[in-house]
């Protein structure tokens, strides 16, 4: 990407420094916060210097990017490590490893995928640091360790829910995060899920990752389907659609005292009715990202075979196949998660 | 109340059914949500039928009132017991008892302030069930037992909030919600407490209820404030505004992780930046009202002595001066609790 626009092109190999491995790219999933990075980074940009204001200077926080400079994209990546840097003493070139999706230099943290110095996964080179590495268990497909790091996002939204046995789900919107939700879900044995997503390729596929009800809600409410399977015990909504209305809409099903989690990400203002969380008093959490033991814990489960992720894997392209595949996600009906697999 | 105005008017007596006592009142609070009712009530019972489409019935709600109809007001009394109707054990004449306003009958439950059956505080006699009577303590004044109902809602809203030792808070809107929520904190031991509102009285109050700090927003942020007298334990932010745009706000001066209780009642639609609790991981919880033993424990707390409620009191009218106070309430300079004494 430069400019906000898609690029292919050819970018000179990068150099792995210090404590980095230089890595070859075997998989790397697409990621929905790409598309609304080229749809939406503008805006998102202004409002984040905008809603900063005050916020005191964080060290932690990522290099910020230039959009004029090319950013590679591609933070769901599994690689394989072809040559060491300086002072690496835990990878081996041919070591297949997997990584948060953070570098770190003297400068800093970068975002891999969201930095005009570290190339994400849509590059058939990138350099991860060591310490991030995490080796992928042998026998486990390059392909499924690809999805570590969109199962995180839903391990840890699960985690930050406070959910608990006896409790039910409901998961609104079942695009890749819906689908992480719900994974980890019933890997913690959580039931009745309650699944509720427009599309019949999405609740089919939601259904095969755990749910234990799919609904349309054209056809039925969602908080009607859990009534109609359960109704009864303490509910837990997660939010997974992330777009202007759908909190308010959360509110306005959610039973009283439902904890609502926010894990679709509305770049937009939004509107709600604040009298409606006051009256059955409601929570809302907003969740963001994972920590490290949760992408951890991540790669362990699908390792273990604890949850079978195949069915979230829709398609495959090379490189030069990016940008259809940005046009085909935006079908919800069509793909659930395509890899890009540079070569 | 009747037809959204204020009245002062001659009603029957009422009449003590089994299981209630007949009181005189001797103190009643005028709380905001009067002043809302009569303001916001109209459109508050249009969007209550709109909202709560598809809810199931609820056997514990209070019976609604007509508001065409008389309502006797007044929810934060202290009262002594007359009369007795049939069946009574627990309480004998010349009881002074507080209530949680809430009666009940073969009819259902009546919320005591805000319905046609049940007249509250602002007449001089009232029913009361025994069940819900707790007596006063001997040597508390009745002035300030009047004062549980509204400190129930404090004692109610931190402990939602989860707040312990350690924690820092900061308490927006120094209305008689955001004083009872510092008196708790500061029973609580909680350190620092920073109050932020533009009026000086109010800060004042705020500060001999046990804010550590007061701040004018119209001078510094309330946030930075707390950053200038601390700044490094999580903090938890209480919204007592309760208009538009203060959840908004409240949000965009958080810190990573903060809680933000939503006490203040923001009758409106609001608008809200999802992003910013998304990239902070913020929690957002509404409360309302109090649990019995919470009030149970206000009550407690005010007799033993924990707190002293005395600076709280700042005015006191009969039933006819009612009108005048409700006009005076909207000056936030010029008054925190006005009593309604009707004899």
């Amino acid at each position: 990407m430069r400019d906000w626009e898609l690029r292919v092109d050819e970018i000179p190999d990068p150099v792995p420094g210090p404590g980095q491995a230089l890595t070859k790219v075997i998989a790397c999933g697409i990621c929905g916060s790409d598309l609304h990075l080229l749809r939406h980074g503008r805006q998102q940009l202004e409002l984040a210097a905008e809603l900063d204001d005050g916020q005191p200077p964080d060290p932690l926080r990522p290099v910020a990017f230039v959009p004029e400079r090319d950013v590679v994209m591609g933070h769901e990546f599994c690689c394989e490590v072809v040559e060491l840097g300086p002072g690496c003493a835990n990878l081996a070139a041919g070591d297949i490893v997997v990584s948060l999706p953070v570098a770190f230099d003297a400068e800093g943290l970068h975002g891999v995928g969201f930095s005009n110095r570290y190339s994400g996964g849509y590059a058939e080179l990138m350099v991860v640091n060591e310490l991030m590495a995490i080796k992928v268990p042998t026998g486990l497909s390059p392909r499924l360790a690809a999805l570590t790091e969109p199962l995180a996002v839903g391990v840890h939204a699960v985690a930050k829910s406070g959910i608990q046995s006896g409790d039910a789900a409901l998961v609104i919107g079942l695009g890749p995060v819906g689908l992480a939700v719900i994974a980890e879900l019933r890997m913690r044995g959580i039931g009745p899920i309650v699944g509720a997503d427009f599309s019949p390729k999405r609740r089919d596929l939601a259904a095969r990752l755990g749910a234990d009800e799919v609904v349309d809600p054209a056809v039925e409410r969602a908080v009607d389907a859990w009534r109609r399977v359960d109704g009864t015990r303490p509910l837990v909504i997660f939010e997974a659609v992330g777009v202007p209305g759908m909190i308010d809409q959360a509110m306005r099903m959610a039973p009283k005292g439902t904890r609502i989690l926010v894990v679709g990400a509305c770049m937009q203002p939004d509107t709600f009715h604040p009298m409606i969380g006051i009256g059955r008093e409601l929570s809302i959490q907003f969740v963001l990202g994972y920590e490290p033991h949760e992408f951890g814990g991540a790669l362990t489960a699908i390792a273990d075979g604890r949850v079978d992720l195949d069915p979230w894997l829709t398609g495959s392209v090379d490189v030069e196949g990016i940008p259809q595949a940005f046009v085909d996600l935006d079908h919800p009906d069509a793909h659930a998660k395509i890899l890009v697999e540079p070569t």
